[in-house]
Formats: C-alpha cells, sequence, structure tokens
C-alpha cells in the first residue's frame, strides 16, 4: 500500500462528503405558507450548519495532508485508523442535517446539537489517536526522524482539538446555539494563523 | 502541503458538484396529471439551470486550473481561499434547483433567479480575490516570475466576470429570464476563444 | 492544462456519475401492499436500467481513456468538447431513472426509452466529435503521428457505435423493451473482445 | 490503459460508494411521534448496517489495492471484471438501505438481510474471480513472477471470503440478525491482523 494511494481515496471520501451537505440544504416547497424570501431566511441553520461543515472538513483535511505527509508509508493499522476517521467524516452530512431540522424545533434540539458537535468530537479523537499511533508507536515509517519535543508539540496540538468539542457537546444541555456556536468558532479558529500551530503548511 | 494534492481535492470537490447537478432534474412522477411529454418539457427550467450551471463549473474547474498552475506551492492563506471558492461551488446545486423549482412558479421566481446569479456572483469574487492574493501578493510563490502588466491583465480578465454576474442578479428584479440568460450568456461567452483572454490553457 | 488533471476531473465526473446511479433503485416502501419480493421483483427495470447504464458509462470510461491516451496536451476546444461529453455522462442517472420509472407504467413509457437510448445517442456523437477533432484537426496534438489510415479505422470505429443508439431510439416508438434490449445488448457488444476494434487498451 | 488510472477510477467509485451510505441514514420526522432520542435509537439497524458496509467497503478497497499493486498492465478481460466488481460495491448503498429499512419491520426481513449478505456475496466472488484472472491466467501482466504456491495461498485467502458471506446468506432464512452480525464479524475479521493473509499492505 503506497501512501499515494492512501491520500487519493482519503481524498475522494472527504471531498464527497463535504460536496454531499448541500443536500441537505432544502428548498422551500412552493405551496408552503409564506413569501420565498421568508423561508428561505427561516432556514438558517442548514446555512450556519452547512458553513461550519464545510470549514471543518476543509481544515481537517488539510490537517489530515499534513499529517500523512510526515509518513513515509502506512502499515494496516494506520489503514484502520484512517479508515475510522474516514467513517466519522462520512456521518458528518447526517449530523448536520440532523442539527439543520431540529434546532428550531422547541423539541429535540439539544440532543440534535449534541449528535453534531459528538460526531466533530469523535472525529477529532480518532485523528488524535491516528496522530497519536504515526508519531509514538510507528516511528520508524516515518519520512525523517522527528524530535521527541516536536511530537509531543504536534499531537498536544491535536489533542487540544477534542477539548473545546467535548465543551461544546457538554454544553448542548443548556443551549444548542452555544453548541453550534463552539463548533463555528473552533472552525473559525482552526482556519486563523494561530490555529495552525503544529502544522503549517508551508511558509 | 504540495499543489498536487491541493489540485486534487479541488477536482473532487468541483467534479462531485457538477455531477449532483443532476438530482435536481426530477422525474416527473407518473400519477400527476398530463402525459410525460407535457411534463417533461413542462420542466424545461430544470434543464437550462442544468446545462448553465454545468458549464459555468466546468470553465471554472479550467481556469482554475491554469490559476494554480502558476503556483509553485499553496500557503494557508491560499488554501483558505481556495476552500471559500469551493464552498460556493459546493452551493451551486442548492441555487440551481431553487431557481428551477420557482422560475415558473409566479410566486418568489425574482428571489430564485437573484439566489441562482448571486451564488454564481460570490463564487466569481472569491475567484478573484483568491488570483489577487496569488498574484500581486505571494509573488514569491509563483513558479516564475509574472511581468507586473500582464498580471494586472490577468487579474483584470477575472475582474471582469463579476460585473455582468452583479448585472444578472440586479436584474433579477426585472425579470428571472434576462438573469437565467445572462447566466447562459457569459457561460457561452467564456466558453468561446473570445472569452479565454487570461488563460488559454494552450495554443 | 495538462492531460493528467484533464484525465483526473473526467475520471471523478465519471466516478460519480456511475455511482450515482444506484439513488435510482428505490427501496420499496413497507407500507405499500405485497411481500418484499414481490415488490423487488417489481422493480426488475430498475436493475436492467442500472446493469446497462452502469456496463455502458464503465466502457465509455474506458474508450476516453484510450482517446485521451493518444492526446499529448489538450487545448480549448478539447476541453469544451469534452465538457460536452461529460454533461450528457452526467444526465444519465437521471435519464436511466426515467426509463426505470415509467417502463412498466403503461404510460410514457415509449418516450421515457426515447429519453434513455437518446441521451446514450447524444453521448456517442459527443464522443465521436471529440475523437474526429483530436485524430483529423488536431493532429499536431497528437503524442505521435498516427497513419491516416489508421485514424480513419478508429474513427469509423467510434461513429459506429452512433447507430445502433439511433436505431434504439426510433424502436422506442415500436417496444420501450426492445429500446432496453438493444442498448444492453451495445454494452456486451463493446464489452467483448470482438467490440473493442479502434481501442484495444494493451494485448 | 495504464495501471494508474485504473486505480484512479477504482478508487473514485470505491470513495464514492462508501460515501453514499451516509445516505441511507435518515434523519427522524420532527412530526413523527416519540422524542428525537426515541427515534433515534430506533434506527440502530441503519447505524449498524452503515459501519458493517462502511469497514467492508474500506477492506475491500485496501485489498483490492494490493491486488491491482501485483499487476503491471491491465487487459480488457481485468478491465471487465474489475467493472463488474465496481458495479457490486455500487449497489451496496442499495443493499445497505433495504437491510436498515426492514431489519425492524416484522415483514421482509429474512430476503432484506438476504439481499444484503447476498450483495457481499456477489462482491467477494468477483473479487476472487478477478483475483485469480491475474494470478493464474494472465501471469505475463504480472510485475514480477510469484510462485505458483504462493498465488494458490493468496487465491485460498480471497476465496475464504465468500464461505462466510454465503454462509451469512442462507442464515437469513433463519435470523437477520445472525446474517447481520455475521457480516459485521466479517468485517471485523479481515480488519484485524489475523484476517490479514494474503495482503499484508506493509510489515
Amino acid at each position: 500500500m503506497t501512501k499515494g494511494r492512501l491520500e487519493a481515496f482519503s481524498d475522494g471520501v472527504i471531498a464527497v462528503a463535504i460536496t454531499l451537505l448541500v443536500l441537505n440544504i432544502m428548498v422551500p416547497p412552493p405551496r408552503a405558507p409564506g413569501t420565498l424570501a421568508h423561508k428561505l431566511l427561516a432556514q438558517w441553520p442548514s446555512y450556519a450548519a452547512y458553513g461550519t461543515s464545510f470549514v471543518t472538513i476543509g481544515i481537517i483535511w488539510t490537517n489530515h495532508h499534513v499529517m500523512i505527509s510526515r509518513l513515509r508509508q502506512p502499515d494496516r493499522a494506520i489503514l484502520l485508523l484512517n479508515l475510522a476517521l474516514l467513517l466519522w467524516i462520512g456521518v458528518l452530512p447526517f449530523a448536520t442535517n440532523v442539527l439543520a431540522t431540529y434546532l428550531k424545533q422547541g423539541q429535540g434540539e439539544h440532543l440534535a446539537a449534541a449528535v453534531y458537535s459528538g460526531s466533530f468530537l469523535l472525529m477529532a479523537l480518532t485523528f488524535a489517536t491516528l496522530n497519536h499511533h504515526i508519531l509514538f508507536t510507528k516511528t520508524h515509517l516515518l519520512v525523517t526522524p522527528i524530535a521527541e519535543q516536536r511530537r509531543r508539540q504536534i499531537l498536544a496540538f491535536s489533542v487540544a482539538g477534542v477539548a473545546p468539542y467535548a465543551a461544546a457537546t457538554a454544553l448542548a444541555v443548556v443551549s444548542p446555539y452555544v453548541t453550534l456556536a463552539i463548533c463555528a468558532g473552533i472552525a473559525v479558529f482552526y482556519a486563523t494563523p494561530l490555529g495552525s500551530g503544529g502544522s503549517e503548511p508551508s511558509s
């Protein structure tokens, strides 16, 4: 198994998942009451969830690329952890849809928000696990040796992404809007130079 | 982050988005009144919107390739602007569906047309911004230096694409058919040699 | 524009279109009358249309690869003809769905069959046009010069694929089953060594 | 036809098929009775079928890569067998949906389970056939010669995957849950080092 084909397959799954997100934005039925403007505005949760998920998946793709670029060649354990990561990414169109559908229902919105950020949490946990496996267990598969301090730094950065998702999931009990806002905030943070700690792709 | 993987991911998202457009063309329900011929003809807005969006995305793909080919290596800002561009391309199946659904409804059709051309407008604006960033801010990342006059010419060509989409969006107030016609005209124009100004891929 | 990225984008669109075909096979609603076995058997037109379209797109992909492999580099006209080819391939999930939905309706089934084979006809016509353009107009873009006789032979083979689709479309007036059978027959024929005339990929 | 493009196309189809699986997990309609928690839990068959199909397709992708990596160049027969393999993989989102929809219906669930594992069975049979064709009929197309004993060993491993799917399909008469459990077990088995017999991608 060459690294190239692992990247190609991962790119494919991530590209399809990010593009399928749009299927969650429904065209308002013409027969429903109200003007189109009203109906389009009323489904703003769909747009917020779409944007947040799109940027999050885009950043995961970037970080995935940086993580794999350190690897000379994958082994079976890496393939399986990568498959688990793709499985959680593949779930995101569903989780996004759950949030968009229930955010304003006045029923189930807390659980829907927990499903949403919980999916990101599982994705972030799997990402950190895979990163740990590459950096600390399979060091002989690295392209070039990396000093232990630097490896700890990179891993700490990966693990740091887990905490806010855990917080967002816990806070779904309080307010689903807070959960969505934290998830959006994480996406914005990782998009800034500040949030590129262990993974600056180039200078 | 190598250029190759940026291209592969962008190609993937664009290929999925362009192919998802077909999901907007509904098979007429057999139980609805009228012959199949009548029902298929009645949904001509779906075909017009499909064709226009398909050709537009195809041309954006071509121009995206030419733009990225000038780049030696992407940096984080370029990755993020590219992600924003992909986000707007990803929205197009939804925007296409809105227009196709409402064009003949006699209700909401003006707004639907504005959503349609407005999505192209945002895509064109992001494209021009990304092109400006590559050509004028990150000149050290270019494969080969480009004379400033030539860079201005290329950018002017990118920016020129923005105006007709702005006009099409504004004219949605007058007639959604005019908006669709302008969008289709832009696609046809850019498909001709005349419309290949700054971006002739080869001779 | 390098040949590699043209191939990658075409592969992406074709891979998505071929995989979207499955969305046309509906899961029978549990509440509809009859056993699941009966309901699954009743929708055999979906399976026949799925198989025929899948194999046809797979063969077009093979032949597309052989056609492009002769090319050193695409130019704008080739890009646009290729985009037109992808547009017709992108329509196939819709055309397949029309046939599967109407074949047994006792209403509209003739037109549905004509839409189905007509889409293949347009695809085959565009393929032959693109092949003609590459082989006779843009000979300077070929990887290696090809003797005129051989080029005529290759083109004849491409054009030969058009006639049976025209026949299948015309015969939709007589029977949609005949149309489907011809389309399936063409797919089988091109899958055999006999049907690989101008385009044997290797020995 | 180069090996590279065969891999790229196969990767594309498999990546799209694995990601389309998520479309089978429905967002529970807000108006249906019961809490969201109850409704989400009630559709656990969707999650079980999603996870099982996702891991199975992921493993088939890995094994497909190993199989093709032994090949110097594909010929027409290999292309066609590969297309047949992709056809069965393309069917899996439908088969997964059938099982998820009917597992708890108290009607049609036995047949639904047989459709599910039967699709895996056809996929495994086609995989073994393709592997046999590469290893025993087209030995001149191998990258490096492989000792006959080793080839038998690899093929035996491929064929061994067929039996449990046949058993799972037969046992659908007894219980659809047993069928699902066997399919999930096969996925888990092949994911372990134990199940990587003939196809360890690296050490």
